[in-house]
């Protein structure tokens, strides 16, 4: 059960959307989700490239892989010959006669100067306008430290700017992601292209995302429509609102999912499990045998393939305000307990080769919040957990990541009085709060047997929120 | 000549008062800024640590020179020793008993384990309510990738959530900073410390710095109180705004300034250098010839102290109206004269020892804009220059970082329309706009001779605006 935005619902009404427009109200409209049956990639695709792109031969399969048909920018002509090895609908991309396209990605990898931006502004210059609604922006570029010298590292760091830029320019739900790929990890692009290339990442804009040196080969038989089957998945506050929309992606997508809540959670826990084919697993998970129990758990099934720390809680005060114990308990469920967690089944080796921890920070750890001291301090640490982790867990072959929610539809931001909420659903370049179904199409993707290289990265599900720091 | 923010004036009339307060107005209050024969340091100052603190003796340092009385929590009876040792008056601080306080200093930096939190959480809960009007929040931590272990680097990731939700919520003109301090960088902190603790920082809050590992020697003969004497400063774009608060700002304290701007602004120009005693070098940035003519002018006055990059330039259009004059000018005003010039002074040895280049960013760089993709561009680009050049600058004893201004009122900002300039303008902790100074005195902070630890900072003068990524 969704929370309701009635005022996205009223402004798309007849009657709703003639008073909006003339009042200058925001006009949101509904995003489009991805849906079983619904295609996966927003085609056709615009492609563009600076020379000496690296990222031309995994976009290429990708696409030939959908199919989706591509139209290249014009000074791209380059891309004939790889559609042509591809086997890949394509044509010159005219802004008159192209109607519209579902996506335009631009390759800067090989972008080595500042000077050598103005190809980037020239693609979107003659494109953006086609883009259809719900469209996709993506650009690609290589990590501004692997950069072979200093102009090179200057303009791809300058590469954040554009694509933030543009993701609060293209409007209508259009959404613009940064891609860096790092020299030699081409190969493990193919997971978050699609990511970001799908209908799941709806709600994910204005986002930077780094993609490393893979830690595992890719699993052989991966199908890519069902990328968890035969996959275990531990999922902590799994009873209600972003954690059931997690367990429920995990099962839609093939996963075997544990439930795990509190005790008091246990109807909402046994609907839950039943209806996805799933398990449960109570227990308070700030209890000091939780982490043993959850090993046992763990070892009992052969180990877990996925772990997603998504419990957490709120008692917002201001410090001056604050007991102690709302400061001990926030903290206690949000970080302690998902750090002592992973330690144990680390330290039990109940962690599946290829394995993911995925963890929910928020952008109030990235921001900070008024009334929020505990709630932010929390959900800081757990960058500090993604970043600490992320090499010992590459060094096992897995990876940690964090996805960080900005205004989510819940009962817990239902309970926000009015105006607050208004502001925080609104103060986004898509003008609306996100379901949990979002958070759980990123995590999914963090999660895939397929993103070896993406580790350490965190990554706002916000509609790229004006907020931040 | 600042531009006026007539909401400031009227919330501060007598009947604004009372009307802004009555219908929930926000009620902003002037900036309490320095001025010379004002007190350098916000006292008293109330200092909290959790055991293993790093930072007590730096700190007792500043403020017995200073002098500034100190007041411990309760639970810091450690200080009474080091505060005999340095002659520093103090006192247990009591809520009841001990009035309003300037500034509240915590030392996190032995903090090792997410539940040593609670200690911080007890230090603000005891003292935010004392702390005056335009005051100073302070948190000193160890860099989390310099944490010994695990535990300590999520606790010292956590402390960046903290410091900003307590900048939200602090109200009435207090500034709240995280300062990293890297172990072994404690001899470094000085100025640091002085500048967040003094009225200089008034519109910064809500930033992360972090302090590493010394570049150079501080010099001989240093005069906190005139820190750039005997120094010689390029200031680009010093004609009006903040060029010219910068330019202002060097040349009281101490500095031979070589105002820098285009030919069109001579007269403009001429007056600064002969109000502030200084230089003019007359010359457009961008010119090819610009990097020789500025190292021939470096050369014949003995190479330059400092360096700052602050000429800028908007052309706002979305990018399908932009055109391609529109987006190269701004890249190389912004952006690309700036790494020109920088190189030919390397290459020429013109920047003296202990040099310093400071470049201006801003936060559209971080954030991104509607209408400005060419901006964005230039000054997310400038972001990867300070972290592209801060090792080579270490290389030779000097350092390079920038300030990232937020809104900041000037002929610039006083050209927007009203309603997204009131928009801008309110949408920080501090409900109000900068003024050029602000900016000034930062960069200022980063071109101090003692400042030898501060090498690729970004530090943004905004008010802690709630925008950002």
């Amino acid at each position: 059960m969704m929370a309701r935005d009635r005022y996205l619902a009223f402004a798309n009404s007849p009657f709703g959307k003639k008073l909006t427009g003339a009042i200058g109200l925001p006009q949101p409209t509904p995003l489009e989700r991805f849906a079983p049956g619904r295609p996966d990639l927003l085609g056709p695709v615009i492609v563009g490239a600076a020379q000496g792109g690296r990222l031309a031969a995994p976009l290429a399969e990708l696409l030939a892989a959908a199919p989706v048909a591509t139209l290249f920018h014009g000074e791209y002509a380059g891309w004939t010959d790889i559609a042509a090895q591809h086997r890949l609908m394509t044509g010159r991309f005219d802004a008159k006669s192209s109607g519209t396209v579902g996506s335009a990605v631009f390759d800067a990898t090989g972008i080595a100067d500042p000077d050598d931006l103005a190809a980037i502004y020239r693609f979107f210059h003659d494109t953006i306008r086609s883009i259809a609604r719900n469209g996709r922006i993506l650009v690609l570029g290589t990590p501004p430290e692997d950069a072979p010298n200093l102009a090179g590292r200057i303009a791809q760091r300058a590469l954040e700017g554009i694509v933030r830029s543009l993701g609060k320019e293209a409007q209508h739900n259009i959404a613009a992601q940064l891609l860096y790929v790092a020299p030699g990890a081409e190969g493990a692009a193919n997971s978050s292209l699609r990511f970001f290339l799908s209908p799941r990442s709806a709600y994910v804009s204005g986002q930077v995302v780094r993609i490393g040196k893979p830690v595992a080969q890719d699993t052989d038989g991966y199908d890519s429509h069902a990328p968890h089957a035969g996959r275990t998945v531990l999922v902590t506050g799994a009873a209600r609102g972003i954690g059931a929309a997690i367990a429920e992606v995990f099962a839609r997508d093939g996963a075997k999912v544990i439930c795990l809540d509190v005790p008091q959670s246990t109807a909402d826990l046994l609907a839950l499990a039943q209806r996805i084919g799933g398990e449960r697993l109570t227990l308070d998970i700030t209890a000091p045998e939780a982490p043993k129990t959850i090993v046992e758990d763990a070892m009992a099934r052969g180990g877990y393939d996925v772990v997603v720390h998504n419990a957490g809680i709120t008692r917002d005060k201001t410090i001056a305000n604050m007991t102690p114990d709302a400061w001990n308990i926030v903290m206690n469920v949000n970080l302690v307990s998902a750090l002592r967690i992973t330690e144990a089944l680390l330290d039990a080796d109940a962690l599946k080769p290829n394995g993911r921890v995925v963890c929910v920070s928020s952008i109030a750890g990235n921001a900070g919040n008024l009334g929020q001291t505990n709630y932010a301090a929390s959900k800081a640490g757990v960058i500090g957990m993604v970043q600490g982790f992320a090499p010992v867990l590459a060094a096992r072959g897995a990876t940690i990541n964090a996805v960080a929610p900005g205004f989510i539809e819940t009962q817990m931001t239902n309970a926000i009085p009015l105006t607050i909420r208004e502001a925080g659903r609104r103060m986004n370049a898509m003008a609306q709060g996100g379901q949990p179904v979002d958070v759980a199409e990123t995590i999914s993707w963090f999660a895939d047997p397929a993103s070896v290289g993406l580790n350490g990265n965190v990554v706002r599900v916000c509609g790229q929120s004006l907020i931040g720091a």
